[in-house]
């Protein structure tokens, strides 16, 4: 009931040759909801007092212990600049400079893709989703585990962009790991680039890699410098309290050229984190405002997203762990850390310590789901296809977790209250004792009344048994099957896509091939 | 972290034989969590201009359209006594009316066990949690999907009394089919009396099995009259808007002896109620205040709770559907709807669709698990070994959902703020780049500090392969075996017992088997 129903646009005929689909491509289009536009409150599970806390205690922090800028002599003459003590490479932030910083930073912002209809506004009300993010295996019910390959990554960003609750491609879905580590980006560019009409995100493992994402985006917007943000890419800080060069090197790179960067502590609690929840969010915050705070002093108005990846730690095999009640707690607190500081927010996702698509998995993932969407998320990344703490990019479990993201969809756009919605003629038609499958409110109303799934089972018990038994992993199999088989890439002119894939060959041209 | 710990208590030795348990019996104890205070807010979805439109609106269902009491004459006199008007078998209930009666029901009460350790309070902040009540299959690994029997049942209510997470011994955990459907409520409360010390629920089948219910409390906590509550028991509302002598007779029954009934409208949106939540609530409310009132009309101050069963319909299949958003919606609606009358409030549980334990089935209860922690459930059946829609109770769902309630119990204990919580030793302690396995803090707190599991994997992923590759239904079923194997019988009287086996072997002597 109530659910938010995606974009309506022409589909494709279902049959066809590789022939018929080819002609079908300049009319062919693919669902895709809108971005959601919450119609529920957040769930402010910390009080005031307790947030007020932690954010004396990050200032503390800040001042006192000081954050690390590591082999970054332009980072800490910026510091320098702006007011703070650096003594060698620590950098001590006098309480308030920080948050004040970071007052730059837009409240949100909007993501422009190659299709304007796939546009994405991050910050506010909004939930944006993206896919899983940087696994160097993946899993297939077939072909079991595996390294990943580029052929690999391209099938995840056609499944992405065919995937109706997904409204971004995302970026290293899965690491290509037959492609040589410098040169794999451009690879991974040129598929979001020309399999999917979605927004996407710009490489962050070397500074180099990141001028090379700018340079292919001005190719594809024809634009000669970046008038808005086209990328937004994942900067991860290297918890506790330390920010490389490597991810500094590219956050300069996008925050100059006008890009977006989500800022994200990257931390599993009780390693990289105090071991209690109120610790992790003091660090969490400290880490976030040092990090969005260093981005507006390379440009001021830079867009940048408040990010927190927290984890807890596995205290008998030292394994991070996923959906766990901490986690949930932190995403909740640190939801509310961000909104204080009037930022989009990062967190959350379809996370799982899970090595199989299982129940393990489906609760972890289903718990951080769940307190993403409550938690006011605005941009969730691994929202589909994360398994194995990560290591793992799985096809089945992409789906399914795309299936669920419907879900909430639905959730956000709340109860409708109009005089349909109430339905007081169905129940004064109907009465006690009645039912309601045929009365006119049914009638008028059932079509959109439920979320309805592309992959669950609610077939009669018989029925199933008699069709095999299937369980949801087979069920997901088959839907990945049927996805890659309706699949055709999305019109871009011939112009744009040779000059990409010129700049492609010539960039890999330049270079010698390094693995590792 | 965070984590509330379970009450501690003596455990008994994990070796040693038949004989060796026996002689432990006197000392053996069983942890189990206390029942889950909130220290976390709850959700409230919904505005209060909407609550105020569905009250009013539930208002004009009972006055407009009313309620059928069915072949139950005396109720209809006690509500023409109470000033409403009767139509035939139809009770009209002037606005404000139902409301008014319901102001006598207690807000909170205390169940009582033959183990006052495990004693629970209903309402509040409160969270009780009990396991899957009605299922007419079993389903396990070994033996695959199978009709239950008395044997089966014995398991489950061992199973519920060796998890910590689990305060409530239950009710029907699955129907002994292999019973005569006359006599085997007798079976099944000598087994929930015998086999734990948990509170447990009464037989509502028909008004006789309610009464001997009460004759078996009698005996168990050797009492001529009850004096307090002892049994809660399930009285569905026959939805829409009807009330049959069946469920009423039991509930006369019951508050005529001052034990607690939860009236639960039950109800697949879609075909028992509109197929919207806005509608769907408004019967739920007319439904519950109607059955509530009820109860405070048979005996003012009955304890009695507001129960909210709801799930949707798929309109493919017919089928009912779980862990939906439209579910989700209708949960957190009716909590806040039974809160604004001051009454305890029963929904969720771990509910799902799926014939396996399979992610579908945890994706969908973990869905339903979450929303009723939010949504400030108080009384949660189902919580733990619902499979296939009610259908079949699952042994390993059992264990692996009992091991969720865990992370439900941790969440709701909220954030410690406290000095030792905030953790800023272990910061300063730690610093930049460090990391904190070591440190004074993790070492002082880590045995606490996170919720742990009892069933799911965290191993690395080298050793899970070596030892089977096993998924969570393996892992489960493990567990299912190694509970059993430690399972010891709570001491009880003998001279009790002994009373409770003449009872029970009387009145099965009295009448011929029935069955169906």
């Amino acid at each position: 009931m109530d659910a938010m129903e995606p974009r309506a646009e022409r589909r494709g005929r279902r049959s066809g040759g590789g022939a018929a689909r080819r002609a079908e491509r300049t009319t062919h289009r693919i669902d895709c909801a809108p971005v959601i536009q919450r119609n529920i409150p957040n769930y402010d599970m910390l009080s005031d007092a307790a947030l007020e806390i932690i954010e004396a205690n990050a200032e503390t922090v800040l001042e006192e212990v000081g954050v690390a800028f590591v082999d970054n002599p332009e980072a800490l003459d910026r510091w320098r600049a702006a007011g703070a003590t650096v003594l060698g490479e620590r950098v001590h932030i006098p309480r308030g400079l920080a948050r004040k910083l970071c007052e730059t930073a837009p409240a949100s912002f909007t993501q422009y893709a190659r299709n304007p209809d796939r546009n994405v506004e991050i910050g506010g009300k909004s939930l944006v989703l993206a896919p899983v993010y940087g696994p160097p295996f993946v899993r297939d019910l077939d072909g079991g585990r595996r390294y990943a390959t580029m052929e690999d990554f391209r099938k995840f960003v056609k499944l992405g962009y065919m995937s109706k609750w997904l409204h971004h491609s995302g970026g290293t879905v899965c690491e290509p790991t037959d492609v040589a580590v410098n040169k794999r980006h451009l690879d991974m560019l040129e598929a979001h680039m020309t399999l999917s009409d979605k927004p996407f995100m710009g490489s962050v493992t070397d500074p180099v890699r990141a001028r090379d994402s700018v340079e292919m985006c001005k190719i594809l917007f024809q634009e000669e410098e970046l008038s808005r943000p086209y990328m937004i890419s994942l900067i991860n800080v290297n918890s506790p309290l330390t920010f490389d060069s490597v991810m500094m090197g590219a956050l300069e790179v996008y925050a100059e050229a006008g890009q977006a960067c989500i800022v994200s502590p990257f931390i599993v609690g009780g390693a990289m984190a105090p071991v209690s929840v109120t610790g992790t969010l003091t660090q969490v915050l400290a880490e976030a405002m040092a990090g969005i705070a260093y981005s507006q002093l390379v440009k001021p108005g830079a867009p940048v997203v408040f990010g927190a990846f927290v984890t807890s730690i596995d205290m008998n095999s030292g394994a991070p762990t996923f959906g766990t009640p901490e986690a949930s707690k932190i995403l909740y607190g640190a939801g509310q850390l961000a909104r204080r500081m009037n930022l989009p927010f990062r967190s959350g996702g379809g996370l799982c310590g899970s090595k199989l698509l299982d129940a393990q998995a489906a609760y972890e993932t289903s718990n951080t789901l769940n307190a993403a969407l409550l938690g006011g998320v605005n941009f969730m990344l691994h929202a589909c296809g994360w398994l194995e703490g990560g290591l793992v990019a799985s096809f089945e479990k992409f789906v399914m977790d795309a299936d669920q993201l419907g879900v909430l969809h639905s959730i956000a756009a709340g109860v409708d209250i109009s005089e349909n919605g109430q339905a007081m003629d169905a129940i004064r038609e109907v009465g006690p004792g009645g039912h309601y499958l045929g009365c006119a409110h049914t009638q008028a109303n059932f079509k959109d009344a439920f979320w309805r799934t592309e992959v669950l089972d609610y077939k009669p018990f018989e029925t199933w048994a008699d069709e095999g038994s299937r369980s949801s992993a087979d069920l997901a199999a088959a839907r990945v099957q049927h996805l890659l088989e309706q699949y055709i890439e999305p019109t871009l002119d011939p112009a744009i896509a040779g000059a990409l894939a010129e700049y492609v060959a010539r960039r890999k041209g330049e270079e010698p091939d390094a693995f590792g």
